[in-house]
């Protein structure tokens, strides 16, 4: 039984109540909690040795991972980060230093984006670490991007480049707290995420909860040198693992597309260090295609297919 | 090196913020966000298998009891519980059918509570089931009961009876919501926390942060009929059980002690089911003393030790 089938079975009939504004299937659930201009936004991230990092990844490194990927969800709702807590599960024959350097790396990252950790628990967990980070922040009433707002004919943007991070950058990307915050003050956004396992994969989640499809563009990828370094060594095209490798922690949004050069020209303005590519549209139907030079074919996450 | 020692080390310079009202050391975090008439309360706890629950444990009560615990950290500080969200990390061999049941039992000890479940993660755990509840909660502004507020003279109540909760208690506790919202609605509560390690160490931490110590009065320890039964087995005698067993879940609190007879009185009314003891009261010095007919004995977690 796949991941998402196993939460489609748990997350029926959750229990509700009138101050959850958005539950499960989003970044982030959204609370009113009634304050005034505010909504709240709650999210809990874990990491886990031997999938998210390893018993050889630098420890400040690990810590530092587990709280920016929580803080890369608040920043895909346009939040600001508040507080967090720490939920640290040990093996028995732990080392303290090790343990201390991990927590480092978690309180710099913390500190570097203004959010309190205010508190948290240790607990063991025999074999491995295990990091749950809980999170909470706010956002202005209305100002809160969902993944369900995407319109046909919105322009796709993305983020930085994409693929290849397990060559090292999903260790240190930066959460873009300033980016998502900045976007939704001077612009409707329509729809966003952060691309957490990859654009094609989580595209198709803004597709679902939209009821649309997406025409990317090839040539319109901003694919990392990561990914083209890795392409010599798997054999994985690029453009493939731009799409499809997990972990860039880039923001994926749509806009109607009338505002898409005027977006462009103000991000170069506010953030000229950092990339912003517009990779295709949100069009009629369900599905993801790739267009070229040559047409138009059909996407999906294993690979290519040939629409006729 | 312990856990306490652990968490002193991990916790030294935490990132703060000005939305904290209270931090590491209390049953929740407390925080402002600007609601005007209530404070946040913020809490995680984590059950983990083999330690907290066993492979044979009924999967509802392992649901139940994973936000049971962190319910009963919200009825500590006089909160009401809103939010949750569940972090279930769980072996690869996972049966989809026992996950379910725990979920189911999750699921309605929330509802009971009127707690929404918004969200949460499932992830791999290789070797074991780890689930982390992360829990927010609400409490009038000023009604926030901490463990710091302690003074010479106030009476030590107890909610329940003590001890022995290893025979079944730790998994079917009622958490002490309402009970804790009255107190705090109705009298001056000085410091209150809940019962997760034993009324001897978990009063010593009321103890620490109010910088006072305690005098017990053995008689008046309500001894649970669990452990009156396990001491025929285990050779622990019953109050040694009532007093440093885990997992009661029961509320302890101190009242200044004019209000006591009155506060005995009214909670018959409210709870008549719900037994409550006056336990002993607070006094100077850092120590918890036991008294009896033949005098008083000083008292740590490992047992007696005589004072003179």
């Amino acid at each position: 039984m796949k991941e998402f089938d196993l939460i489609a079975l748990l997350t029926r009939d959750l229990p509700q109540n009138d101050r959850v504004v958005v539950g499960v299937g989003d970044d982030c659930a959204v609370l009113d909690l009634g304050i005034p201009e505010e909504l709240v936004l709650f999210k809990t991230d874990a990491v886990v040795e031997g999938i998210h990092f390893t018993s050889e990844t630098a420890p400040h490194l690990i810590g530092r991972k587990a709280i920016a990927r929580a803080l890369s969800d608040i920043a895909a709702m346009a939040g600001k980060p508040v507080a967090a807590l720490v939920t640290l599960a040990l093996p028995e024959n732990f080392s303290t230093d090790h343990v201390a350097r991990i927590y480092a790396g978690l309180k710099s990252c913390a500190a570097q984006f203004g959010v309190a950790i205010a508190g948290g628990e240790t607990t063991t967990n025999p074999g491995r670490i295990l990091i749950s980070i809980s999170l909470l922040g706010t956002v202005g009433r209305g100002k809160q991007v969902l993944r369900s707002g995407a319109k046909v004919g919105d322009a796709i943007f993305v983020t930085g480049e994409l693929g290849g991070s397990l060559a090292g950058r999903h260790l240190d990307f930066e959460p873009r707290l300033a980016e998502g915050r900045w976007l939704a003050d001077h612009f409707k956004i329509h729809a966003m995420m952060d691309v957490s396992d990859g654009v094609a994969g989580d595209l198709r989640r803004i597709l679902q909860a939209s009821q649309a499809g997406a025409e990317l563009l090839k040539s319109a990828i901003p694919i990392s040198r990561a990914a083209r370094l890795q392409a010599r060594q798997n054999q994985k095209p690029p453009l493939i693992a731009a799409l499809t490798d997990g972990e860039d922690f880039e923001l994926l949004f749509t806009v109607a597309s009338r505002t898409a050069v005027k977006l462009l020209d103000a991000w170069k303005q506010e953030f000229p260090k950092l990339r912003l590519s517009c990779i295709g549209k949100i069009v009629a139907g369900q599905d993801i295609s790739l267009r070229d030079l040559y047409g138009v074919q059909k996407f999906d996450a294993h690979g290519y297919h040939h629409f006729a």
